[in-house]
């Protein structure tokens, strides 16, 4: 294996996990109003971009990583707006 | 431009813009409780590999993007910690 090959591979695998700590924050805190839901959306069409240029490509490291971003952020969006919600209904007690 | 040329470029737009709506949210409403610290160092650590796989390879797209994400991964990162440290001072009314 090559250095760039190592730099290449480490780098693939922070890509794939970057949300992770996003989604189990939100998961564990069950809230997200701070998150914006903007940045997941884009991150799920820059997923779904970089998925189908792997494919084009056929650079299956590039389709994996991305196939994991899509996931983990469509999860977070389904969260937020699960926990949005669920704040809105809540009745302000202070 | 082939049609794998112009889906990497959007791709590559993407990415460079994805934490740009989280900045500036953070920014806008001065709070960001909810948003994951450790994302953000994730994303450091990925964008600075990314670079340096795009400078190995001779990638400037990776690396030009990748260095966007850094420093917006950067600025979030001081937008986190600082409002954090002023919500901790103020009084709970409640």
């Amino acid at each position: 294996m090559t250095i760039p090959e190592i730099v290449g591979w480490s780098a693939a695998f922070f890509n794939a996990v970057t949300f992770v700590p996003q989604v189990y924050k939100t998961w564990k805190t069950k809230s997200a109003g701070d998150v914006s839901i903007q940045m997941f959306i884009i991150a799920i069409i820059n997923a779904s971009l970089w998925s189908i240029y792997g494919i084009m490509v056929h650079d299956s490291i590039v389709y994996m990583v991305n196939t994991i971003v899509f996931f983990l952020s469509a999860i977070q969006i389904i969260l937020k707006v699960k926990y949005d919600r669920a704040d809105k209904k809540k009745v302000m007690s202070c």
